[in-house]
């Protein structure tokens, strides 16, 4: 055998949203590119803002020594130093340019926290549904994943976590607004939250992170908002990236802020560095690190999303689906028609509509629609989610489900 | 504590390369910038070819769909059929497109690499000395680096690699042109090589990979060739980066290309893709991807690194230092005039020079001298490696030392 036997199993129960992606290769073959739904894929549909291209070009015109070349493994100081001025400002706390890492996006940051932090054997605590990668970042850094359920609305279950903590748990990991769900934590919620995590860290004598990914902060409806975790607990480390905020997910530029009151804050500055030198990433991307540098706090018209929306939700809520109407992302999560979603899914796609099951995000019972599509595929897959309630119902009805 | 136990004793023992940067900035600050004179990173000096920036700011006008958007995991396909052509041509192997993975530099590459192939405990054996991080990737995904003397002259010890091939050894990895001593080696060191590792798959009844990490292949001085090993052995994988060839080390962009008669090729290649996606690079940065498709074989004028390398040269050996010429790369490595190469190194930075001891790349005894840096550097340098000799003579003669 070639390949390490950990890969080979990872690759046989290869992602869901992997599967779709194939089976819509298939499908496009045979029906055509405009007669494939797919709404499997979070790769956001809406241009970057304009001023992405105006920046670019301003700095390939600059003729900096160096422009190019290696920097520290934290970043440019330009980058770090515009981030935290922007962080100071949204979230109240004064997280200085030392605590902040530019990384490879969110996907990279998460990884260089984990290596970081996780000693072996040590516990990731996640709500699910959850973004399915966790898994494999814990597991990259001798790590383990636990889940602990939501609310059926999907907020967060805190006697559960309450529970679910342990001695072994050294992260609990939250992603506000939520892939697959929609759903945003309240700033209550996480204000008990950092209690829970505060009382537990004494009990146990070791220090429990609050990490929050959040890569849809910008992503929010109707004047929603989204709690800031420094502002609620010390041992507390934000993660993102400006592949939604920007369009750009391509790019891979996000970065790492960790409060500035952190335990041993400065020895966890730098294993961060260590880690994102060591794990490969060496630095974030070196253009796309200037580039956000002017460009802190813009994001893409976010309206453009919730009219797509709102256009989905009204429609499956009048065939009948039942779905929290989410306040941020660009996820839908309905509950499926039959118990079994991945029949449902099977359902939909013999429609040639592609959605993912939700028991690949940890929440059976239900199915993902990215919404981040073109209008055109929302108004045409439309009668496919009519016709697929309608035989589940049919189905259900004569037992042969 | 609040860092992995593993993170602290690294950030403990940290790279010699780390404390000579911190090092210099000491003594920039006393002495001035201008009177440092530092030789040890490997950041190319020499300013990207005029084309990069022609490209970048062509592409930034292109107005393309999705042009920011996420892809496929191993690379956009044009840039994988550009770097295949490439490779058909310059290796006379037919490596295809489905057999590239572009990457997050080589660091990235080598780290998908590891990941894709070591299981726990299995080898990856190097031949000292090395390219110091080599150790902290195979430590990464489970893996244990064990090293190998080369000849006095760098070449590669056939013998002694012959012998410490073992049952657990799943790699072995080699860097021609080398960093630190900038030796390439040759066409029959790399077919015996070939015949060794063949030898050995058959006998321990498992696949040993040759794995070829050559950013500095077109860093070549005097007509020297490096050898291609996708002639040689069918196992084997070639891992580089635009870093060197173009001097753009900061942006990130590499490859992996796996020869297509290697086992199992398809399923090691899902495993490189899959790699790719779960340590967080997702993919090699997009806008680089497309750079990189015009700009297949195209370098930096290797002709001002020759020309320093050979100032440099001639100035030490006029005052004694006894070094290797390299044919390769853009580092030195002489013999340290004192037995204690860290002593020595103290020398030197009494007189404002920064080199890293040969005992941070396994190589004791040796300096590492990275001579990518202003030719009024190596001038103004040159009277302090002549007092440094000088004092260590005296040292060893009167018997101090």
């Amino acid at each position: 055998m070639a390949v390490a036997k950990k890969m080979l199993q990872f690759m046989e129960s290869s992602s869901w949203i992997r599967k779709m992606f194939e089976e819509g290769a298939r499908l496009r073959k045979i029906h055509g590119e405009e007669n494939v739904f797919d709404f499997s894929l979070g790769n956001p549909n809406v241009p970057p803002p304009e001023l992405v291209k105006t920046k670019l070009l301003e700095l390939m015109e600059q003729d900096l020594p160096g422009k190019h070349g290696y920097m520290p493994n934290a970043g440019l100081p330009e980058t770090r130093a515009a981030v935290s001025a922007y962080l100071c400002k949204e979230h109240c706390v004064a997280v200085a340019s030392e605590h902040i890492v530019a990384t490879c996006g969110a996907a990279g940051g998460l990884n260089i926290i984990l290596k970081a932090l996780l000693d072996p054997s040590d516990e990731l605590l996640v709500s699910a549904p959850y973004f399915v990668e966790y898994g494999f970042y814990a597991d990259n850094h001798g790590g383990i994943l636990r889940t602990v359920p939501t609310n059926a609305d999907f907020t967060l279950d805190l006697q559960a976590i309450e529970q679910a903590v342990s001695e072994r748990t050294k992260i609990v990991l939250i992603n506000s607004p939520n892939n697959p769900t929609g759903q945003i934590y309240s700033d209550t919620a996480i204000e008990k939250l950092g209690e829970i995590l505060s009382r537990k860290s004494l009990q146990y004598g070791r220090t429990i992170y609050l990490v929050s990914d959040e890569p849809y902060r910008k992503i929010v409806y109707e004047g929603h908002d989204v709690p800031c975790i420094f502002q609620y607990y010390a041992n507390s480390i934000i993660v993102t990236s400006y592949s939604k905020d920007l369009s750009i997910p391509g790019e891979r530029i996000g970065f790492v802020a960790v409060h500035p009151g952190a335990d041993q804050v400065e020895q966890l500055m730098g294993a961060l560095s260590l880690a994102n030198r060591i794990l490969g990433f060496v630095n974030a991307p070196g253009l796309m690190q200037r580039l956000i540098v002017a460009l802190q706090g813009m994001c893409v018209d976010v309206e453009i999303y919730r009219r797509k929306r709102d256009r989905l939700v009204s429609g499956l809520k009048s065939f009948g689906y039942e779905l929290v109407t989410p306040p941020g992302a660009f996820y839908l999560f309905p509950r499926s028609p039959l118990p079994d979603d991945v029949k449902f899914v099977r359902l939909l796609q013999e429609e040639n509509v592609l959605v993912v099951p939700g028991s690949g995000f940890g929440g059976p019972g239900h199915f993902r629609i990215a919404y981040c599509v073109d209008d055109r595929v929302i108004e045409r897959a439309l009668p496919g989610f009519e016709r697929a309630i309608t035989r589940a119902r049919t189905m259900l009805r004569e037992g042969c489900q």
